[in-house]
């Protein structure tokens, strides 16, 4: 707990009009004090939790570095649960370094990755999977995984284990209870009845460890490749696969700044281009040199689009598919591309294929569009079933692996039961149970180390 | 002026833990209203200027996009002088296009390319010059260009040219009266009272006009190329000379994201690199097909610096300077690097070449640093002279503009009353004098196509 010393650090992105400094710890208002002039001469200390000044960043008088606006919170009633300052100047680089080199320079330090939702975690203002859900939430850049991360930070996702482990601790009070003590006596029913019991919690953990294989897909989106010879259209493909996406995204002015990769939306399922650039846009394919490169991408696909045209023969798309080793995980949905030449001849190969291979043939059209909604639709599909809209689902690989752990551990206790082993044993295998459970909301003692391998991957300033 | 309707943009930049949206406008307190869920229902339109308030934006009851803070400024009492609000938000790229689209769906318009400053300026928040400096601040990234920009925003500059349109429009008037009402009766003393005035008019218009030279080196720095042979020690130069600046800029974790080029600064001026990729990294260079693109990338720099090996003959060198065709307004150096290898003949070179050549020799080590404080400190020479701390220096290619235009003028003026031509000549060349000094300030009538030129140049959000 190391919270005595202040820590600041730039908040907000490069680029921008405006920049935001967020100063935490005790001497928060009075390094600032030190930098700030207030209109009117109104100083920070003065200030209740909650205010907003206007000013100058001016360390010594007429050294103007910026005319800012200030936020002073007050503990516990912010973010970290510390004193807090929040300056919003121009977003310029200069004074952004400028104000917080001056901050260092008063004795703040530059805060470490995570910084500021660790204090918050550490003065009580957030438990552990919703400082978690920070990042998640910030990192959001769709509705889907937006709504989970917003979900874990309003506590509702804590709360379900929190109840889990409430139940967990009362099983254990139960066993100790009858089957130590009352070792000589243990009743059929009540043996049966904590069987069920454990039976029950085993289900509730099994099913919220799966729901991470859609959490994870709601957070990380599924990688795609599109892979194909020469010209068969498959950049046609990408690009009516993704206008098909924008026209449902409105376009406001100035909201789209960058585009890291192409990327499409299907109901809050975004599905990843893996950006195959020397099959996509240079058409060098699966020919040649081309080939080990187009392997190598391909291998990090979830699912893989192979396109071909509805022209050629089955004999010929079976062959070039079997030269690809396909790894056992993928889904390889093969794609009969300008379909509109001929229509009956498409058909007639889907037909041919679809008695040869045992995966799915789609027709389309890159060009008209045609075939495209059955092909999203499916690959919809692949994302797994959508829990309901009210269920916890665990995105969090922490969660997950603590999550497996505890499954692993109340499976052994059932057998345990079962077999009627010791007690002891029993005992300590639940008491897993719990600490796995525990560790998610961080109920359970939570290691410096867990915690730097949390924070550390957050950035500066959150 | 379009200021009836009620405008919003995200103001910081992208990638950050916290985002923060503008909304400016008669509309913006109850567009925001509608989104906004204060804790203990407290709403925004209840609220003062200068109000900080938390809640969530939650269009609808228990649908949550994010924990925000909201502030509230009341007209005139705000940046644009109009009601804003600005919302804090987590810098999530899905949250901010949300909050975004609610605003706009509720009825703000997406702000335009420096809208917010515009409107400023509008509704006499600022002059044309002060919110002109607004971008040049948010751009700077040093020192030099972060100081002129300060001062600009802070009014003294606009005074200077306030004082300097007073002036003129002072001596308009006693032109009107001395040569225009008097005509018949101009007295001697009179017109060399007006002349000396108009001189030191001219004069000062002139010296603010030069000012420009030293503004634009502070703004948008010199640009640099560094060119030679392979393995004379190009990027070990280019790194000796970064590593020299580095060294001097207190290094504070987590204070610089990125970096767009190699920059050094000299004394607050900055010489650019240009990024002669071909020549520096690949070390492919003035030979074969390397010399086309070489000269395309040199064209632009101010300066080039000529790297040789000082074991060479002054000969050499001097074919190998001869091959390219330097543009007649750049500053050739020639530096003679690997220097230590043998300090006697590297001096005999110098002294060799200073007598062939008309440019700077600079003898030096990139290995051992020696020579560089010598080059560096010719560099900042090429800047030109800095002026005194509290003149006005012209950093804005509009102003130098029109105060060429202006200097034009007046000197035309000047001539016309020397050689006693018309006063109605004279009146309309002071007349156009005073127009071009207006409208640096906006004093004079600014056109739309002007104030369009002027704000689009800037960033949404600004």
């Amino acid at each position: 707990m190391q919270n005595k010393h202040t820590i600041a650090a730039i908040a907000t992105g490069e680029g921008g009009a405006i920049a935001v400094i967020r100063v935490s710890g005790p001497e928060a208002v009075s390094i600032c004090d030190g930098l700030f002039l207030g209109v009117n001469g109104r100083e920070l200390h003065d200030q209740p939790g909650y205010t907003l000044l206007y000013g100058t960043i001016e360390p010594t008088e007429g050294e103007i570095v910026d005319d800012v606006l200030v936020s002073v919170f007050r503990a516990p009633h912010s973010f970290t649960g510390e004193d807090m300052v929040e300056i919003s100047c121009h977003g310029s680089r200069y004074i952004q370094q400028e104000i917080l080199r001056l901050l260092v320079e008063r004795g703040a330090a530059a805060a470490q990755p995570g910084e500021f939702t660790l204090r918050a975690f550490l003065n009580g203002k957030m438990d552990l999977a919703q400082a978690e859900a920070v990042a998640d939430l910030i990192a959001s850049d769709n509705r889907g995984a937006h709504d989970l991360a917003i979900r874990q930070i309003r506590g509702g996702y804590s709360e379900e284990f929190r109840r889990l482990r409430a139940e967990l601790i009362d099983l254990a009070a139960l066993l100790e209870l009858e089957l130590d003590f009352g070792e000589e006596d243990v009743r059929f029913a009540d043996r049966s009845q904590i069987q069920a019991l454990m039976e029950r919690l085993s289900v509730r953990i099994g099913k919220l460890k799966d729901s991470y294989a859609w959490g994870n897909v709601i957070k990380n989106g599924i990688p795609v490749a599109i892979v194909g010879s020469p010209n068969v259209g498959k950049s046609t493909l990408l690009n009516a696969l993704l206008q098909e996406d924008k026209a449902l995204v409105s376009d406001i002015p100035g909201t789209t700044r960058d585009v890291i990769e192409d990327v499409i939306t299907i109901h809050g399922v975004q599905f990843r281009f893996i950006d195959t650039a020397g099959i996509r846009y240079t058409d060098d394919t699966l020919e040649a040199m081309g080939i080990e490169r187009t392997r190598k991408r391909t291998t990090t696909a979830s699912v893989i689009l192979f396109v071909a045209e509805a022209t050629e023969t089955a004999q010929d798309i079976e062959s070039k598919l079997k030269s690809i080793d396909w790894q056992p995980r993928q889904h390889t949905l093969v794609i009969l591309n300008k379909s509109e030449i001929d229509p009956p001849v498409a058909q007639r190969l889907q037909r041919e294929l679809q008695q040869m291979l045992d995966i799915p043939i789609f027709p389309v059209s890159a060009k008209t569009g045609q075939g495209l909604e059955a092909l999203t639709g499916y690959l919809y599909t692949l994302a797994g079933t959508a829990p309901d809209h009210a269920e916890v689902v665990v995105t969090n690989a922490r969660h997950y692996e603590a999550l497996s752990e505890a499954y692993r551990a109340i499976e052994q206790a059932k057998s345990a039961l079962e077999k009627q082993l010791s007690s002891d044993l029993l005992a300590e295998d639940l008491r897993h149970v719990i600490h796995q459970v525990g560790t998610i909301t961080g109920d359970a003692p939570t290691t410096e180390d867990v915690l730097g391998a949390i924070f550390n991957r957050f950035c500066i300033g959150k």
